[in-house]
């Protein structure tokens, strides 16, 4: 039987490659739901070609154009964010994709663990924002979060017959970015174009940013906490360029496993979507004996402060994360506007840490509050400081 | 409660590591049978500090005096190979460790099978010789084989919770031993002491020298084939020098898994024994950011002919890889009495694989045949090539 699968953020970098993912394994998928923010017609043109159930454009000014096109094939369309969180409760969808970007996660995140659907997670601010939260709802749903990440699939691969041996600790991999090996004052003068330039991955802006400023490894190593329920000890970060090891557990035993191949999202999406099946493929296989060496050296903390920080968000705790993230998604945008340097995202994440009242426990609502002013204290603080 | 533990070989190389590990958890097990072949002043002290219910000399010269030694603290005593495999059935054995040395360890192994005991392996003729009637009389019995040399473990650690998703392919690491990168012509001359220095693994003479002429490998090879369940040509060799990975599989969707770590023989010895346990260990952690490159190469097949031979015995099957044993363990055996040379161990082999008459699937009784008539004419053969 099919496997109906609804794709949260189906225009996206993820969405698109799993939509792939279907196309490659016509037996085992069939795509019950896709939604999309604003990019109407690549949502038309998927829907069209994958046939779902139902779509959801979360700008509803584009609902009526949407409608319109689909309405022929017989597709139900809603608008608005909203109706995302209604749509993933559809009793025919077996697996949720949430592969939204940003805080817009969250909630769809939420709904769907409220309705008992598995989660494959591609959406890591949901963790970082509110790991406690949606870890405790999964459990009392009894419902099985599985990573997208490919640091956190590696991890969870490697985890599959061992949930009963405690885990030492983890170790996170990161490729470095395209500035690994550069000073502070190298950094201060790079471009956008510069930083969207990807040794190893092709994947959305936003993330490429976190990469080139090793932000994405900070909000991984928080992401990895609430996963596999480990302290922030128990989170280590290694530099890895060649991106063939894409993480690794070390048991109590001191035993170590690892999850290798090229780097290529489409495993850690299939894996996610066939667990607890590994499916075949034809994908390019990695090759040891024709590779150069695999290395690992320690990440350089002073010069790629963001990860600091995002490691002293985890050991803090509460609301810190929530912050960290959202001045980090307005530093971001500042950052792709051109508004903003390199390095001054950074500043920008440690005044809000440094700013915002701390809340040890929140509940949901504190941390849309949290999010929202720390947003707009960043875009205030933003255009006082650099374009007054 | 205490597991309870069988070594057979208790005096070797693996076997006083067993010991180790029982030592350093002594909640967990509890040894209940100890053998050795010849060194009865081991097997008595070990006996004396580990108060096992019984022991078994193979060497029956020194029966009565293991006896008296063993009589005052109420351990019961017997002698001769044959009670080995009687001792073995004992109803209060959990677990039997086979740490045997070469063909010695097939009738043992048979015998705890036959009584329904899980194995741990240590004693990798066991499936060179008779990888087929081995694995088909552990299904038979529904008895697991857990594997104690380094590669298997890590490829079985790879393997819990995946054994439903079909492998594309083992790696199996070699680390090339203390001759990599030599030519054949510099091999002519090493020495015996040369050969014994391993570089990475503090291991017994047997296993060394096959380590330093590649054929250990090739036997792990034979051996991976009947535990995993593989074709010839799933299994795959690859050099690398640091044994850090110590193997790794490949699934059909291309990803890989590796275990990693110190060379330790504790450990696997230690996975095998509390399996599907991981126990605390205090040893020595593997650092993956402090340590230099990893790095992977083919191995030279025309150096080092041995790999080569028992790759070739490995696809020929039948008794193809008992002969290829029995012919390598008296080759070895000859050049560490200075009796031949590095490279005549070999050539030893490779006539013995060409003229000994090919059975394609044979009984034990078969085995044992073609084990003896191969042993015997490598001996003939050896003593009228090289010391007449």
């Amino acid at each position: 039987m099919k496997k109906r699968i609804a794709i949260l953020g189906s225009t996206g970098s993820i969405g698109t490659q799993a939509l792939e993912v279907v196309r490659e394994q016509p037996d085992r998928f069939a795509v019950e739901l896709l939604t999309a923010g604003r990019n109407a017609d690549l949502l038309i043109e998927q829907a069209l070609a994958f046939g779902p159930n139902a779509v959801v454009i979360g700008d509803t000014a584009q609902l009526a154009r949407v409608k319109d096109a689909l309405f022929p094939a017989g597709i139900k369309v809603y608008g608005g964010e909203a109706a995302i969180a209604q749509a993933v409760a559809m009793d025919s969808i077996d697996l949720v994709l949430t592969a939204l970007v940003g805080f817009a996660g969250l909630r769809p995140t939420l709904a769907a663990i409220a309705a008992g659907k598995p989660i494959a997670l591609a959406n890591k601010e949901t963790l970082v924002v509110a790991g406690e939260l949606v870890t405790q709802a999964a459990r009392e749903k009894g419902v099985n979060i599985l990573p997208v990440d490919s640091e956190h699939s590696a991890i969870f691969q490697c985890m599959v017959g061992e949930w009963h041996n405690p885990i030492e600790k983890v170790v996170l991999t990161a490729s470095g970015g395209p500035f690994r090996g550069r000073t502070r004052e190298q950094l201060a003068g790079v471009t956008k174009a510069q930083a969207l330039k990807h040794p190893n991955w092709d994947m959305g802006a936003k993330v490429t940013i976190d990469s080139a400023s090793l932000m994405n490894k900070g909000l991984e190593a928080i992401e990895a906490r609430w996963l596999f329920n480990l302290e922030p000890g128990q989170v280590e970060i290694v530099v890895h360029p060649q991106s063939i090891v894409h993480s690794l557990v070390q048991f109590r035993d001191g035993s170590m496993k690892a999850q290798l191949g090229l780097p290529d999202m489409k495993l850690p999406i299939q894996y996610a979507m066939a667990f607890p099946e590994r499916l075949r493929t034809t994908w390019p296989r990695f090759d040891l004996a024709r590779h150069p060496a695999l290395t690992f050296e320690p990440p350089d903390l002073d010069t790629f402060r963001n990860l600091t920080l995002a490691l002293e968000a985890m050991r803090r705790g509460g609301n810190a994360p929530c912050v960290l993230n959202a001045a980090n998604e307005v530093a971001v945008d500042l950052f792709l506007q051109d508004r903003i340097g390199f390095l001054e995202m950074s500043d920008l994440v440690e005044e809000r840490l440094a700013k915002a009242t701390f809340v040890p426990r929140p509940t949901l609502e504190d941390l849309v509050a949290s999010d929202e002013e720390t947003r707009r204290h960043a875009r205030e603080r933003a255009s006082i400081a650099w374009n007054s």
